[in-house]
C-alpha cells in the first residue's frame, strides 16, 4: 500500500519537526508493505505573507484529492488581529470534516508516577464555528459569540471515543502492560450552567456510550471546572476523557503537562478515511532555528496518523522506538532537561526503529 | 462598626461550614471594633424542595437592602435538568452585580514548592448570561449558547486586578514575607480563536492596565490553554490572573488543585460596597453529615469578604491564625491527609485568633 502524505510544516520550528516525520516514516521497515509519497504544502503566517491567505486554497485542495494523510507543524499567529488572518489549522479541521481531535498523553510505564489517558476532542464545532459580532451601546462596546453544539457532532465524538476505549482494551487485553483495568469514558460538560448546549453533549454522549457495543466500557461523567482539577489530583484515574471543543482543547494542555513537556504530546485530526497528523506544540519562536525543539510529539502524531489510516502495526514500531528513547533516558532535548539536538533525538529513534 | 452579615449555609457541607464562618466572626478581638449582626437565609437545593425557588425572592431583597456582606456555603444541583430549578449563586452575582470573583489560592510560605496567587474572576457574563436556544435541524437537534462580553465588564474587572495587584505588593512592601518582587497581572483570553469576544476582553484589559495609576504594575498575556500549562509547569510565576468568567472558573479549580485541596480554597462574589464570601468547594454530598468538611475554606472567604467591606486589620487576624494552623499541620482534616474533625480544626483556628 503507498500513501500519500501532505508534509505542512508551517511556521518557526515546525519547519524542524516535520522533516523528523518524514524521515521516521521513510525509515519504518520494508517488511510492513508501507510506501511513503510526500507533498509539500504551505500554510501559516509566511503562507499568509507570501500569498495572502493562511491556509492557501491549493493546500485544501490537493488534500482533499490527492492525499491519504498529512502532518502539520505549527504556525505562529499574530499577536494582535490582522485583517484577513485567522488559523489555518482551526480552518482545515473544518474544511475536511476532521471531526475528532486525538490527544494521548502518556508517561513510560516506569514513571514513578504514570499516567496514560486520551483526551477525545470534538474539532468541528463549540465556540469554534467563530460566529461573533460586535455592537455599540450606550455603556460601550459589546461582543458575541456563538457556542454551537449539535447532536450529530456530539454523537460521533462520544461514539469515537468508545471505539478508542474499546481499541484501547484490546491491546491491554493482548498482554501489553497498563495502569487501566477495564475501559473507561469520562464525559465532560458544563451543563449544570449550560443546560441546553453542555447538556445536549452530555445526553447525546450517554445514549451513544449506552450502545450495546459498548457494553463493556464504564461512562462517568465530570464538569469540566472539576475535570481540571482532578486531572491533576488523580490523573492516573482517567483513560478516555471526551470534551466539547474548548474544554477539550484546555484540558489537553492541562494533561500535557502532566508529563512534563508539550514536546511529547501527540494528536491526531481525525475524519473519515483521513487523519493529520499534529504536534501539540506550537511554533515556539522562541527556540527557533536553535536545532533543540523536540521532535517526539511529532514522530507521535506521525504515528497517531497512521492508527487511524489503519496502520496500526507500523504506529506500534514508532510508538516503541520513542519509548524506548525515553525509558533510556539518555538523549533528551532540553525540554525534558537534556541536552540533545533534535538531530540527536531523531537518529536514536530511528535507529531503535 | 456594625457588620449586617447574611449567612447562606445552602446544602450538605454548606451547613457544616457556614456556622464555622460565623464563629471566627463573633470570635475576633473587640479591640478591632467591629461587631456582627447575622441574619439566616436560603439558598439551594433544599430551599428548592420547600419553595419551589432555588434561590427565593426573600433572600435577594434581604441581602439587598439589609446587609452588608453574607457568606454563602454551597449548593446540590440535580444531575439532569429540573424544570425551574438553576443556580442559585449564578443568578447571586447577577441579581446583585457582583462583577468580580475573587479567588486567592496559595501555600503556606514554608511549602516546598511555595505558590501565591490571586485569580480575579469576571462574575457577570460570558456564557454565564445564560442565554440558550434549541431548534431541531434535518440531522438532529442543535443547540446555541451566547457568549457576551462587554467593554464595560471587561475594563471593571481588570481595574479590580489591577487594584489587587497593587494591594498585594503594598502588603509586601509592608515587610510580610512573598515569593513575588512586584506586581504582576496577567490576562488570560483565547483571542486567537475568539478574535471579537475574547479580543474585546484582552484590548480592553490592555487599555485598563496601561492607565498611569498602574504604572508599577507589569501586565502579560496568555491564552487559556497555555495558562493552564502553565499553571501547572511554573505556578510561583503567577501573581494576579484575570480572566473572563469560564475560563476563571476553570483556572481557579486548577489552582486549588495545586494547593492540595479544594478545602482550602475561599472566594468572594465583589460588587460595589458588598462582598459574599464562598468557598470554593461543592456541597460534597459524599461527606455530608460526618462532622469532616475542612472549614478552612469558609474562614478564609469571611476573611475574603471582610478585606472587600474595607476591614483588613480583622481579615489579617483570620488569615494569621489560619496559617499557623496549616503551617504547625497537626489539626488536619482528612482532605489535607490529616484526621481532625471540623470542630477540633475551628477550635484550633479560633484559639490562634
Ligand atoms: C492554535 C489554536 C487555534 C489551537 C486550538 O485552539 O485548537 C491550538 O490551541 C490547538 O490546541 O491545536
Ligand atoms: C456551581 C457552579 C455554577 C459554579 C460556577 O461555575 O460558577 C462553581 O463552579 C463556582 O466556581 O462557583
Amino acid at each position: 500500500r503507498t500513501l500519500r502524505i501532505g508534509l505542512i510544516p508551517g511556521d518557526g520550528i515546525g519547519k524542524e519537526v516535520i522533516p523528523a516525520g518524514r524521515r521516521i516514516l521513510e525509515a519504518l521497515p520494508a517488511s510492513l508493505g508501507l510506501k511513503f509519497e510526500f507533498v509539500d504544502l504551505r500554510a501559516g503566517w509566511e503562507a499568509f505573507e507570501q500569498t495572502g491567505a493562511a491556509l492557501p486554497e491549493e493546500t485544501v485542495s490537493i488534500l482533499k484529492s490527492d492525499c491519504d494523510g498529512a502532518l502539520f507543524g505549527a504556525v505562529s499567529s499574530p499577536t494582535t488581529a490582522v485583517k484577513g488572518y485567522s488559523s489555518p489549522i482551526v480552518a482545515l479541521r473544518k474544511k475536511l470534516d476532521l471531526y475528532a481531535n486525538v490527544r494521548p498523553v502518556k508517561t513510560v510505564v516506569s514513571a514513578p508516577k504514570p499516567i496514560d489517558m486520551v483526551i477525545v476532542r470534538e474539532n468541528t464545532e463549540d465556540l469554534y464555528v467563530k460566529e461573533e459580532k460586535t455592537y455599540d451601546t450606550p455603556e460601550g462596546k459589546v461582543a458575541e459569540a456563538i457556542k454551537r453544539i449539535s447532536q450529530r457532532a456530539s454523537s460521533r465524538i462520544a461514539a469515537m471515543a468508545g471505539e478508542i476505549a474499546l481499541r484501547r482494551q484490546k491491546i491491554r487485553a493482548s498482554g501489553v502492560p497498563s495502569i487501566h483495568k477495564g475501559p473507561l469514558v469520562t464525559v465532560t460538560h458544563k451543563s449544570n450552567v449550560l443546560s441546553q448546549t453542555d447538556g445536549l453533549f452530555r445526553t447525546t454522549a450517554r445514549e451513544v456510550l449506552a450502545d450495546a457495543r459498548f457494553a463493556d466500557v464504564a461512562v462517568e461523567e465530570q464538569i469540566v471546572d472539576s475535570m481540571v482539577y482532578k486531572l491533576f489530583r488523580q490523573p492516573e484515574a482517567y483513560d478516555v476523557i471526551v470534551a466539547p471543543n474548548l474544554y477539550g482543547d484546555i484540558l489537553s494542555d492541562g494533561a500535557a503537562a502532566l508529563v512534563g513537556s508539550l514536546g511529547l504530546v501527540p494528536s491526531a485530526n481525525v475524519g473519515e478515511g483521513f487523519a493529520i497528523g499534529e504536534p501539540c506544540h506550537g511554533s515556539a519562536p522562541d527556540i527557533q532555528g536553535m536545532g533543540i525543539a523536540n521532535p517526539i510529539a511529532t514522530l507521535r502524531s506521525a504515528a497517531l496518523m497512521l492508527e487511524f489510516l489503519n496502520e496500526e502495526a507500523a504506529a506500534a514500531r514508532i510508538y516503541a522506538a520513542v519509548d524506548a528513547n525515553l525509558e533510556e533516558g539518555r538523549l533528551l532535548s532540553p525540554d525534558l532537561g537534556g541536552t540533545a539536538k533534535t538531530e540527536e533525538v531523531v537518529q536514536d529513534i530511528l535507529r531503535r526503529l
